[in-house]
């Protein structure tokens, strides 16, 4: 497979299970679908087998094992859709920033951005598609291997959050630093904001080249910005992402894919959010179901929410959970998930219950309609 | 000054300046009045030499250097309230717990909680007005050096948040094996909150009867928690807290002092918690002042919420930012606030200005209405 080389893309197999794309498109569907963050993960043992002697960023690099752990869930659970394993960093290093994983600590870069001065410092008129043509090759590679038993989502890190991890050099409980630049230096921060967007408009255009069938888009850090800070820094740039997206799939003539939004925390954004240009709206596990689909209204998909740590209950538990859930968000307009992504610690069987439960209880609803 | 001796708390010099006192009752001021979380902090040149060579729970146990740093902000900025230089970690170090201080890192528990069988691990029967004893007498002796400049405020932790940092260790991003604990656990926790709740009643009376004028509850974790967790975790032990520290005030003939609850990030549950026995709600910047009115009626006074880093900006913008707030918030029924504690790297000035400009637009205000 060389390099850039995606003109198989049309002749990947027939796709199988479309109830994942049914419901973000907002087609009706016979059940809830459903798919877990960071499903592929050290939670499973064959994870950790494959991942065990190689650096975290070498993994995201060889697109035989990125395809290997994002099967590797599926192998397991009867998941509606894959995710391609990789890491929202990938854009910060095609940047030229170094970055490197800590086991147990998170990412950390050894030279962040610490003033705007350090913009420079950023690579210019990087070529995505030949910088990050690892990730292509891993969608590309996973399709094929996938057998169209579910559609493969792509996904990216938003502009901000993705700024975030560049000023403060890895994670932060306040994100302050980052925030710092907000309101001592917005003229820097949305020339970098706006670096980022392009870049990862590209990136995301390029996964569906390449084979992608839905994308999402991360703003993990939405939180951590009030009201104000968030309709200057973050919403412009991820309602930009979806309409250039869609453009360019339009001027490529590409099939349009659904594009989800996940700002996680960002609850005083819920309206704002869910008009956007997104076929799909995650939700952190904060929400309460009803109040997201009051607000929201019937326009979008809802995707969530359920709290990762339920997963620590027990299983009869964590079905009471998962049915609640469901008869709160109702079965259509629907994408079980959790509110965030799986933790290390997790027990896979309780990842199955959590599955089952979606399929069985969504089913059961629907014939009781 | 013995301890356990507060016979002298009537003796105290008058209070001069009670809007603090007055907007915290719902009663009629002339302006808004303003205090600033961690206002006793780093930031300060004064307080990184006053604390410059000693370890910092040390810090807190001496009482004279304890009433030395919550004056400091006073002697800077006309504010409205002090609040008693301590932390909340105090109640678990009174429950046999060690807990010590890493510089640039945060609390660090070297034997944390792991599984419920630790819970025989923490000191019964603790008598906190002696084990505390140092903070109930750094409490009485701010209170005569104040000299009745502005009120004093005692604080807790809540039993959730002091729970979390438990089971953690220190601080974490997911609070995932306090949470796990909720989930797994939920009888030891309930044990574990309740016993944190009798000790923190106890203590905050005792606040009172050194000569605290009011008392705050920092449930800082509470954002972790979704509805159903606080709702079953936190709330029912924050409502226990106020309900019975007012119980036990006036069982001891101890005048009333107005109680603040601050629930960061529990957007999701502001109604109840403005239903749950205390008179001022606290509100992280990540809650829109207009919708925190709305959904907490006229029955509590509200505090907060600035971003902190919004005093990052340049001294224009603050004025900016805190006009707007005054005039979303109005001006009664109201103590301007951060919506989180300061961080180390603020500038001094700045906060002159945040502070100033609170008085004298609100005042502004009240004239022109």
């Amino acid at each position: 497979m060389e390099q850039g080389d995606y003109s198989g893309s049309k002749a990947f197999p027939p796709l199988k299970n479309d109830t994942f794309l049914k419901a973000a498109w907002g087609e009706v569907t016979d059940y809830v679908p459903v798919w877990c963050m960071r499903q592929a993960g050290r939670y499973l043992p064959e994870f950790r087998e494959t991942r065990a002697t190689q650096d975290f960023f070498a993994t995201c690099r060889s697109p035989a094992i990125c395809c290997e752990l994002t099967l590797q869930p599926l192998r397991r659970f009867p998941l509606d859709a894959a995710i391609i394993f990789s890491d929202i960093l990938v854009i910060p290093q095609a940047l030229g920033m170094e970055v490197t994983m800590v086991p147990g600590k998170g990412p950390m870069f050894p030279e962040p951005l610490n003033e705007p001065a350090d913009l420079v410092k950023l690579r210019e008129n990087v070529d995505v598609t030949q910088e990050l043509a690892y990730v292509f090759q891993a969608i590309m590679l996973t399709r094929y291997k996938l057998k169209g038993e579910v559609p493969l989502i792509g996904f990216s890190g938003a502009p901000w959050t993705l700024m975030a991890y560049m000023i403060e050099g890895g994670g932060s409980n306040t994100m302050a630093k980052a925030k710092r630049w907000l309101y001592q230096y917005p003229v820097a921060s949305h020339k970098l904001l706006k670096i980022l967007t392009n870049l990862i408009i590209d990136y995301l255009v390029d996964q569906v080249t390449a084979g992608a069938q839905a994308l999402q888009v991360f703003e993990s850090h939405a939180g951590h910005l009030g009201s104000k800070q968030f309709n200057e820094f973050s919403l412009p740039y991820l309602r930009e992402i979806a309409h250039q997206v869609k453009e360019k799939l339009k001027a490529s003539g590409l099939d349009q894919v659904p594009m989800i939004v996940f700002a996680k925390d960002a609850h005083y954004a819920l309206e704002d959010i869910s008009e956007s240009g997104y076929e799909v709206v995650g939700l952190d596990w904060t929400i309460q179901p009803k109040v997201a689909r009051e607000r929201v209204g019937k326009k979008v998909t809802l995707q969530g929410n359920m709290d990762p740590c339920a997963l620590y209950a027990p299983k009869d538990k964590i079905s009471e959970t998962v049915k609640k859930m469901i008869e709160e968000f109702g079965t259509q307009r629907y994408i079980a998930n959790l509110g965030h992504g799986m933790y290390p610690d997790m027990d896979p069987e309780h990842v199955a219950t959590f599955v089952e439960t979606v399929h069985t209880h969504s089913r059961q609803i629907r014939k009781n309609e």
